[in-house]
């Protein structure tokens, strides 16, 4: 019997951490009346005070549509937003480089993304600088390493790339160094359609093809309060047209661009979601779309934006109702304030993850590397958030109480006051029973202190620096490389893409 | 309009973290046929195999109420259990030294406790040291800062006071440095009975006031697996007699003292519990009694005991479904493995926390400070974990989504692209509508560098200094403190009272 339980301990760990699914109970912040009066009083405030849309091509679309539009200001009919919710899908399925990263977003699921859209990177051996291109291709290699982030995301601006250029510069590392469902940013027309055939390309797919399911997200970030400009406009319009995937996210901080209440932020938040939701579903009924939010407060004393705090969490889960209303998949996010990795740090991201988590947050962005309210990506946070993110998804995975793991046997075979190492029961599972972390360190005080007393920081350091030393990443295609690499030669040759804006 | 928002402005906030109930829904790990399957498990091994009791008193209150005995084997009938969870009370008021630190233990309560019982306290001042009289003190000061923490637990073990004395120091400090739910350990009749001796009088209570309803409480730690000590049988025995509050807690580790299994585990645990609880009713039926676990895992490659990984959530998951399962009040613990305050150190506390917090648990024990898996208790982790309990206890607040904080009015006042920083809704609130932290920095990278770069430890270290320094505790009654320091005069005389063991 000892001998069977040794031989099921040679079994591997085997936990999918690229598909999960939330298993924590939704939190209400609201009741049902009151989630009833903040959607009311969107749904009236798109009528009667209306949006402020940039872009005239918007404009017209929405026009078209039905809504009533006077110099910049459009007002959206309450029928028109409840036809949009009603075409929108209600789960989408996201094509990656590998089917096995393939996701699924609806409400249930569950998707990490680590921190993005920082200014800068910092790391304990290089100090904080500005995002270059070389930080870049690291953070994008970090998040293919951890299955736990089952999407790319931009985490820093490469800011050695000149603009007009970099849109091929973030989207060929996404390609070749990650089989993730990679990140294109709308920073106007001509820079998404340039993304969208290097992509394809790549991919191998026809029009047809790509269209018929998402292999790219953007983020749309509308302009609280209720604006929405041109280059977010054109993203959600091109990415509708060609079934790509928009997750449309106002970002507000509470008593500054949004009122000061979690009530009042959230209402401001879904109607400038449900405006943007529209006009995706104006221009392809179907078209792919993520509903989100992302809230937190202003420190009323500095002015500062602030994360991980109460309001931030509450602001979450009234999103998340505000969500489940919409029956859309959506995002939520976490983040940080704090200027470096520590404790702050620490709790203040984890703080803002479990508001997310109870929220039922679809896709949790910022979730890993966030400081400075998004101001820098660090390394060592990516790796030390990315250990919570892969406990949690380990919580993904349940357990079971049958007979086996009750185990009344491993109850008669130990005596009082005895130990269960010995077990058949323990020794049947001892290898795989527990998550095994990638920089936690359970060494007591002297041999911790023996080893070099590293804290987590300095522990993550080796992690990374390992990561990308190894360098696994996906196999690529030579022939699809050639040709990635010659469309990029050209289009920088011709000029390249300025953004718009 | 603006005036009245102004003047409003100028209330303080007024959040009670005094008395919390817990606003998380419950998350349920096990489905109800498997509870049920741990729980009948449970019974049966307590009616079969028995437990080890090795207090002879304790076999002989056991026997007389129906278990069979022999040896040190006591076996116990699901008769018997079933009684004492019927009389065991499912809601205990819980005396403090003054009306509004009183706290009511019942399910849906919510209390926290710092990390207790650590032989060495450390602060980046003082370095890492053996306890002492003068960390006990400035601990147990500490924790009546914050009232968050609604009992006073025993942080350290004050090593500099012979053990025959100890009772009496850590008592007499608690109540005149707190006026907050104290504790007594259970260290034998003799150092119990002076303990409650002094309590009785410091509160000026006659007996049956004393008894009437608990003045402190005491933690029993079963030993795992099926044993249950001298003194600990002593405890459950001494604190039922008088009335007094034992919080039963098996404190087990996955694969070491107990099964490997969340689900072996925690049905072992339960059935020490039980046999725990069942102790105390048989000795005064009604005497009030905490269900409890502390389950966590150990590090199956270096044996190390391991806190806030996925395996200690799920047994506080699986605990909570049990301790449902009796109706009690129960309690759960969160705490760290790391060796010092950093990101691990915050981040296993704070998982471990939100496994207590959605499994229910009405008081969360070692939710703050505690370090190396309970062998220190640190000051800045005090305080960086206070400010975790804080934002919770904020959580427990809830928030309202009425037409004022919903408030259309401020979605008018604002145009488009402007901000909200003047208008009436935010002036009226601003001062009290966000929760103001004790260590986070909300300051920019710039202000933060300029300010000296301190790290949230830096800043705790500043924190607790101050909160020291200042020295407020609650007011002590001169002739009543006067009697206290005479009769542990007079006791010390007399010799004192060793521990039993």
């Amino acid at each position: 019997m000892a001998r069977r339980g040794r031989e099921k301990a040679t079994a591997k760990r085997d936990v999918n951490y690229r598909q999960l699914r939330n298993p924590f109970p939704p939190m209400e912040l609201f009741s049902k009346d009151e989630i009833t009066s903040m959607h009311e009083t969107a749904l009236q405030t798109l009528e009667d005070l209306g949006i402020r849309v940039l872009l005239p091509q918007a404009r017209d679309i929405f026009a078209k549509g039905g809504a009533g539009v006077k110099d910049e200001m459009v007002y959206i009919g309450r029928d028109m937003v409840e036809a949009a919710l009603a075409s929108a899908p209600k789960s989408i399925e996201c094509r990656a480089g590998a089917p096995h990263r393939d996701i699924k977003l609806e409400l249930g699921a569950l998707t990490f993304q680590p921190g993005a859209g920082a200014p800068h990177a910092t790391d304990l051996k290089r100090g904080r600088r500005p995002g270059s291109a070389r930080d870049f291709n690291e953070l994008v290699r970090l998040t293919q390493h951890f299955d736990v982030f089952q999407m790319v995301a931009p985490l820093i601006e490469p800011q050695d790339v000149p603009t007009h250029l970099r849109h091929y510069f973030t989207l060929e590392t996404q390609l070749t160094h990650s089989d993730k469902f990679p990140f294109i940013f709308s920073r106007g027309t001509p820079q998404v359609m340039e993304s969208f055939e290097m992509l394809a390309n790549f991919r191998g797919l026809d029009a047809d093809a790509f269209e018929a399911t998402p292999h790219a997200y953007t983020i749309i970030n509308t302009n609280s309060p209720r604006t929405l400009d041109i280059p977010m406009a054109q993203g959600l319009i091109d990415f509708a047209k060609q079934g790509q995937l928009s997750i449309v996210t106002p970002f507000t901080l509470m008593g500054a661009m949004a009122p000061i209440t979690v009530a009042g932020a959230i209402t401001l938040s879904h109607l400038e979601a449900l405006a943007a939701i529209t006009l995706t579903q104006l221009v392809r009924p179907g078209a792919p779309v993520c509903y989100g939010t992302f809230t937190s407060n202003v420190d009323m004393k500095s002015g500062s934006p602030a994360f991980g705090t109460p309001a931030h969490f509450q602001a979450s889960l009234a999103a998340g109702q505000m969500a489940r209303l919409t029956g859309l998949p959506w995002r939520s996010a976490a983040g940080s304030a704090s200027n470096l990795n520590d404790v702050q740090a620490a709790n203040e991201n984890q703080m803002g993850l479990w508001g997310c988590l109870m929220a039922g947050a679809s896709v949790i962005i910022h979730s890993a590397g966030w400081l400075e309210g998004g101001l820098s990506v660090s390394y060592e946070k990516l790796v030390t958030d990315a250990e919570v993110l892969n406990m949690i998804a380990e919580l993904c995975a349940g357990a079971k109480a049958g007979t086996e793991e009750i185990g009344l046997d491993a109850l008669q075979q130990v005596e009082p006051s005895g130990h269960f190492f010995a077990a058949d029961q323990t020794m049947g599972r001892y290898r795989t029973e527990f998550y095994e972390p990638i920089v936690h360190d359970y060494a007591n005080f002297g041999t911790w202190t023996d080893r070099g007393a590293q804290d987590a920081n300095t522990r993550a350091t080796s992690v990374w620096q390992d990561i990308l030393t190894r360098g696994t990443g996906p196999s690529v295609d030579a022939a699809r490389l050639s040709e990635l690499q010659a469309y990029v030669a050209t289009r920088t040759s011709a000029g390249g893409a300025p953004p718009e804006s």
